[in-house]
């Protein structure tokens, strides 16, 4: 019989088939169609076709917007929000809209083209993160953002259109319903606890230890209860911290460290799948609250974490009309097929992802 | 400049990029993969492939599981949930799960493989949406469930395995969230106002007009204001009413004819694309309320709307992370759009959706 699971903190019913329950190797992902020859706007040598860069890592002596870069900051050349202009917040009977003010940013994370953040050195790694660590505090200094985030998009068939590898930022003027509802449940339980709910959560999964994935000293990544998706992984600091804008640098380094890991085990066990990862951090507690005193207490009750969503599985009408999941493969299975993965086996893999190959 | 707007009943943002918008006819939809000479087990002479037959509209003297029948409904073979069991809800350190009861059938349209909910005359069609009904309200009866959906996939990548035309019904014993978010936004508003959102909202539109597709006597559709999906719309009666499972049967063949007028219109205007259709209603009104007292109302505040979400653009981290959408073709120019088709052309148009053709 399959069972229905409860999400705490995302208050979100998943069905977990449990007994017809697929095998972890089932799921073999069908390579993505590659078009060789295409123009890559992100490959060294072509920093002229998009915008001007904000930031990068460079060798000594290079000039901005040239060759001679590891990592490079730009923003997106054709961004869903701009960064230009004031906050118009409107209505228009039962609606409300406010004008299209953002950031949109893209974090190159290699010049080469083929790269892969599970090939990356550790400290390539950690210095991507700790690029993206940068660009979320400096945007979160902009009095009309809300919240930033931080994503990853690895394949055409989870959003990618452009295989070289990169990392996004978006700023939005708004808090997201996500993490609205995150912080409200947070923020229930501490009210009636006093101790965060993502503490109480690592603290169980630590405890019964059939959902983790792997774990370092301060972080730890397991394959949630409520699973949304076969192979979902959550990956977060074991002691309590609200958000990555604060992370020392050498806790990044941990944290690359297992991500590396974690990602190398998706990519080994289920032959390079498609993802998406995001980080989830408190929102800008520096900008004017909606609600005074809302988000007082938010260094105390919400913890960042990363979620990564393999996309295995398509999402069709019961799910939209519910927000209900069906996941065919139980957490416990998953993330039991994961540890017997050996992860530095990746760099052999070849990469199936990609839209385009420059020729 | 794009433009931020607020779903008042979703309480979810998304963003419509009303400058660099795409043009509408840009949606090209990819002809799905057709494979010939499959065997589908909704066809007529295949029943016994199906488990037995729950009800189906059949010619006088025909027997249940025997060829004979125009619509048919069985229990679905790989069901997510089963009927057979008591309810059983238990906790595990922070972690709720309910054992997997409810239930999950399939509404097979027509014996005939390659027709189209888009060319049956709309007696047929009406036909159908008066066999779910009847199985809503049987559904609804069983005191275990707090929810009946019925839904539409249509096509492989909006996740229909079979390309047979075919609805299907779940009910599940607990309140999806997608449902709860809707109950408690009319909630509030009825509180505040006396008057239900949805009713508000129905005038509001019909009153500005510019997102309407199409209209009857008694029923509306448009394309929602803050559409999360290109071509998104959005049917409804236009007076007030809580459930698909009171409506008329005069009623349902006005809202079978003016989905086959939409659906037409999106076959023609965007070329069959691959869509889910949800219906919402207001919750198992029957069942004994987790809350006392909290589904009272729900004849008043709620209203009964059915959603169309056309399938034509990919789902990435920054919409998983936050339950942001980007919408590229502001809602308005979807609905002008849909306006210039004529539905009626759908009867010629290919059917180029499917996973497999009989042989």
């Amino acid at each position: 019989m399959s069972e229905l699971r409860h999400d705490p903190i995302q208050k979100r019913w998943v069905i977990i088939a449990t007994d017809r329950a697929q095998r972890p190797d089932s799921f073999a992902v069908e390579p993505e169609k590659t078009i060789r020859g295409a123009f890559c706007p992100f490959c060294e040598g072509n920093e002229e076709s998009t915008p001007p860069e904000i930031t990068a890592v460079r060798d000594r002596g290079s000039r901005p917007n040239t060759p001679g870069w590891k990592i490079r900051v730009v923003p997106n050349k054709f961004p869903a929000l701009r960064i230009e202009g004031e906050l118009e917040r409107s209505g228009e009977g039962v609606y409300d809209r406010v004008n299209g003010i953002g950031a949109h940013e893209v974090v190159i994370e290699s010049p080469d083209h083929h790269a892969s953040i599970t090939e990356f050195p550790v400290e390539h790694g950690a210095t991507v993160y700790r690029i993206l660590q940068e660009r979320h505090v400096d945007l979160l200094r902009d009095g009309r953002f809300r919240y930033v985030i931080l994503f990853k998009n690895q394949g055409m068939s989870a959003g990618a259109s452009l295989s070289h590898p990169h990392h996004q930022v978006i700023a939005v003027p708004v808090t997201p319903k996500t993490v609205s509802t995150e912080l409200q449940s947070a923020r229930q339980h501490y009210m009636g606890k006093e101790r965060c709910i993502f503490c109480d959560l690592v603290r169980q999964e630590i405890g019964t230890g059939d959902r983790i994935v792997a774990m370092t000293k301060r972080f730890v990544a397991f394959c949630p209860f409520a699973s949304r998706f076969p192979f979902e992984v959550f990956v977060a600091p074991r002691n309590h911290e609200h958000s990555f804008a604060v992370t020392t640098p050498e806790d990044i380094r941990e944290f690359a460290a297992l991500m590396k890991d974690v990602l190398g085990r998706l990519a080994v066990g289920l032959k390079n799948p498609p993802y998406n990862y995001m980080f989830h951090s408190a929102p800008n507690i520096d900008t004017k609250p909606s609600r005074p005193g809302y988000w007082a207490t938010v260094r105390y009750d919400y913890h960042w974490h990363v979620e990564i969503l393999p996309r295995l599985t398509r999402i069709a009408g019961f799910e939209w009309g519910t927000g209900f999941y069906i996941n065919p493969i139980p957490p416990e299975n998953a993330a039991a097929h994961l540890r017997t993965v050996d992860p530095t086996q990746a760099q052999e893999m070849p990469t199936a992802e990609g839209s385009e190959v420059p020729g």
